[in-house]
């Protein structure tokens, strides 16, 4: 029985080639160079492997931007990561992918989450098991109908050459996922996500997976650009530390890349560094109606279709 | 078969009252009144049940305080609250209880956390299902060794009349649950915890959480008392916001209490009250060796017989 061989250094090198793509094309909006931290996990931990995070804090443009490259394995699925593949319990396995957040300082700009990713769970004579997985989505605090249109169309031309059912089920998988569940409120606008991902083969999953990471930068780069000198009040700037905390609640309460990683011993501030900057909570506040703050739960957080 | 009757209307008053007291307590040092936000939940909730919640924000001591009563019931026990108990899985059951959260100003004076419950499964012609739980502990983000010994020794005093091994083993149980897997830390200087308790039968246990709930404002308020009016520097203040972000981490991910609410339906603006006002994440930061900060970290952050 021949059994296939997955190239861990070709997805290596397109994972930390993006990181490179993405922190450059920031920083150079930014004029300010992202800080890159090379870690590895000691021998005896639980979980082991190594990464790269690059981090910017309190830039010109970005209060935060993170981008993680990390590349784990161990010798046992953790519980978070297999509870949809109940085949790999057990087996050996690495995970392998770059992950990042933005918060600008302008509240006008929105933040924005993006994750490519693969597993692959091999075991000796068997074939592997492996799937891919990511996706990227935006959260404003003031909404601008262009910029909606712009991100959710950038999303479905990486997609449509690899199915023409791809994007309308991956923007639906986005919005059930980033959804506050507690709150009744999706996380923000939406954009695309999928997971155990593997049904075109493994070269054009792999393929697909490339064209989303690929993507990004052209989804959010303009949008920073229109909007990272918009004027704004400082009880504009109070209004986005306030919904910042719907984005500490969804990363810590919902978000199973984050849960995956503090359950299995990962590297916490790599983890962590998705958090923003500064966050704000008031018990019970509502924003007063027709006014641009309401008109963000009532118009911009309402799953819709952006390119209808 | 006689059955044990268990009168809710007396449990209801007396956790009412003691969250009276400890508003008004809290008031008085403050010279602002909390404001009281009762609420009821849809008679179509998932969970039916009602509640008082008292807020206070922007005091002059208080940066942030919550008290809040609630007695909810349900169809069926939520997998949080029934794991450690299966036989009541899928019973009826009731729940209340005061939980709190004092945020001060002032970075010298500590955070507290102070909560006492019940949890009542009834059913018909069956001995009821009941247990207490609760305790309080203390987060400070500068440490004071006599404010230490003075938080542990009512504890013990209140606990002691009750059983001798109590404080040594609710110590202990508050050192391990009020801890920050991810981050290898408890979440400050421990306290008192015990939950499912009913070993000394319905009317001791019962007495023995009020002994817990009565102790708490002698416990807190002499402390805060001391160092609400501590002089301190934006770096202090600055450093008080950063340990916050352990604080949401702690209830976010771990607390029991937070989970079992969300995930059953609870209102979330109530549970989620805890949460700093301010709240700050920077990436992968240490204090430097030798400092108040450093002391935090090595001195007072590690669990230790503070009555010794």
């Amino acid at each position: 029985m021949t059994t296939t061989t997955i190239d861990i250094a070709l997805i290596k090198d397109y994972f930390l080639g993006l990181q490179n793509r993405i922190t450059s094309a920031l920083s150079e909006l930014d004029g300010k160079a992202f800080i890159v931290d090379e870690w590895q996990k000691p021998p005896d931990s639980k979980l082991r492997g190594s990464g790269r995070t690059c981090i910017l804090e309190n830039g010109n443009v970005l209060e935060k931007g993170g981008v993680g490259f990390s590349h784990v394995h161990g010798d046992q699925m953790p519980g978070a990561a297999s509870q949809n593949r109940p085949e790999v319990a057990g087996r050996g396995f690495e995970a392998m992918g770059v992950s990042l957040v933005f918060h600008p300082h302008n509240p006008k700009a929105p933040t924005t989450h993006m994750n490519v990713r693969c597993f692959i769970a091999q075991a000796p004579n068997q074939e592997p098991i492996w799937w891919f997985g990511g996706g990227f989505d935006l959260t404003p605090y003031y909404g601008y109908d262009e910029d909606c249109r712009h991100f959710h169309q950038t999303a479905k031309d990486a997609l449509d050459p690899f199915g023409a059912d791809l994007h309308h089920r991956f923007k639906q998988w986005c919005d059930d996922y980033f959804y506050l569940k507690h709150r009744e409120e999706p996380r923000g606008i939406g954009g695309i996500f999928f997971d155990d991902f593997n049904e075109l083969g493994f070269d054009k999953s792999f393929a697909m997976m490339r064209a989303v990471g690929d993507a990004f930068i052209n989804a959010y780069l303009p949008i920073l650009q229109r909007r990272y000198q918009e004027p704004y009040t400082p009880e504009e700037k109070d209004f986005q530390e306030y919904r910042r905390g719907r984005y500490v609640e969804y990363n810590l309460i919902f978000d199973r890349g984050t849960i995956f990683g503090l359950q299995s011993g990962g590297r916490s501030e790599s983890i962590l560094m998705s958090l923003p900057p500064i966050v704000k909570w008031r018990y019970n506040w509502h924003p007063t109606p027709n006014t641009p703050e309401a008109k963000l739960y009532d118009y911009y957080l309402q799953p819709r279709n952006w390119l209808a």
